[in-house]
């Protein structure tokens, strides 16, 4: 079966960059707001488009398989992990830096088996930089080995979270508490570059020492968490458990000082997780 | 004169480059920290390095000009603005940045006669993008010529400002009452890159709609103030009034519309000046 794997990695690289061109074309373009739920949650065209390309060229070489994509979920496709093989896929992480061209914008790709990760990719694509690991064999950036931050001291660290697109006083409220708590252990600094898949990848690559958000889905971090743990770092809930990708809460980190450290002033909440049954109505 | 400054913008350009190189450089280096003011705010040797190259090197080329450069104040020198023709440096936009290499460190350096701007340029070296702008005559990236965002409803903008280095409790304050505020307007999003002159440059290439910040140095945005304006954007105090690049205070925006609609949100306080007489014994 390991083969088979590092083939669906080789497609999953292949497709990645093939999307990511698509969203530099976009780029260039009118960039078309669609729909929005709210005026930070935007979904675009290409966010369409770039996750319609993605299943449907893994669909013609893996019929098998199981997908869980941003914009199948939002189009009322189900959200559960099973233990088939399934493409967890974000299209375009970054929709608000998308709409204004900011330059952090990925394509992420995540592959489970039996509930476990077996690759990630990430591609940043206007940076052109192609994050990768496959379970057991590591992390890479371009094809360079990437290795998470050595430094163990708080006070030496910068950590990169998100406002998130909620506007709800409460939600503000927990994430303002969270983020005052944690710079002024005092952090060295604290930054976000707008995509839970590039601030896990910047974990990874040691500019950062940790990530942590509440509020993200498992598109958006499925494929970084693996490229994170393959780059030494490790992975915990908000609340220093183990982490649940459906639960809608992460803190990646360098170790696991750093992220118990972090943990300790996270004002925890939990959102409706991304495999609950839908409301009834 | 004009072809004096247009040769002296063309040195700038050159040693932003160099400068630049041997900021690439030292990333692959141990990134050895020599002092810090405080945990946020390091001074590396390199800073130091690459401040004197530029000053030399200018010095050479022209002997009577002046310098205000971020290392050289912290050395003793004055920081005050004269008439004579002066080379505002930033070595190292981003220190904090720089010292865990995350991605956006910029080589800042701007060049002021009669108190107004000439010319300033901003290298982001590990992007590989060199800003420019010449007074009356543009911004550009790379020699692309720059634009701001013609979007005038803060609803659909983006917000860039940082969280600075004080960590002292009423600043920061200050400095999340101002934050909460805009971002739920509610703007867009918001981001910060770690470095004023790049934000600044965020600006002016139209990724976000505004930029602005309590506690920046002259070096920080004087190169960023004319390459904003030059792309057609505006520049205000953080009290809507005239900006006044010594205050350490700054809105940097697409229009005036978007600048005065965040003046109105900004907790606003006063750092001591950049050209303050230094303090009694």
């Amino acid at each position: 079966m390991a083969d088979l794997w590092q083939s669906a990695m080789d497609h999953a690289v292949a497709i990645a960059r093939k999307a990511g061109e698509v969203v530099r074309e976009a780029l260039v373009d009118e960039r078309k707001v669609m729909t929005k739920s709210s005026s930070v949650d935007l979904v675009t065209q290409t966010d369409q488009k770039v996750e319609q390309l993605i299943i449907q060229s893994v669909k013609e070489k893996f019929p098998t398989h199981k997908f869980i994509g941003e914009e199948s979920v939002a189009a009322g496709e189900s959200c559960v992990l099973t233990d088939s093989p399934t493409w967890i896929i974000d299209p375009i992480d970054g929709t608000t830096n998308f709409v204004h061209a900011f330059p952090f914008i990925a394509v992420s790709i995540g592959f489970s088996v039996k509930k476990q990760m077996e690759f990630g990719v990430v591609y940043s694509c206007l940076e052109d930089k192609m994050y990768t690991a496959r379970k057991g064999k590591g992390a890479f950036c371009n094809g360079e080995p990437l290795q998470v931050s050595a430094q163990q001291d708080i006070k030496q660290s910068i950590i990169a979270t998100e406002f998130g697109s909620s506007r709800d006083p409460e939600t503000v409220d927990n994430i303002f508490r969270s983020l005052r708590s944690i710079l002024c252990i005092p952090v060295h600094g604290v930054r976000g570059a707008g995509t839970a898949a590039i601030n896990m990848c910047l974990v990874a690559s040691g500019s950062v020492e940790a990530y942590y958000e509440i509020g993200i889905h498992v598109w958006d971090v499925a494929a970084g968490s693996l490229i994170v743990s393959e780059a030494g770092g490790v992975l915990v809930d908000v609340e220093g458990g183990d982490v649940d990708l459906m639960s809608r809460r992460i803190v990646a980190a360098n170790s696991r000082t750093i992220a118990q450290r972090i943990v300790k002033e996270i004002a925890s909440f939990s959102p409706s997780r991304d495999d609950a049954p839908p409301a009834k109505q």
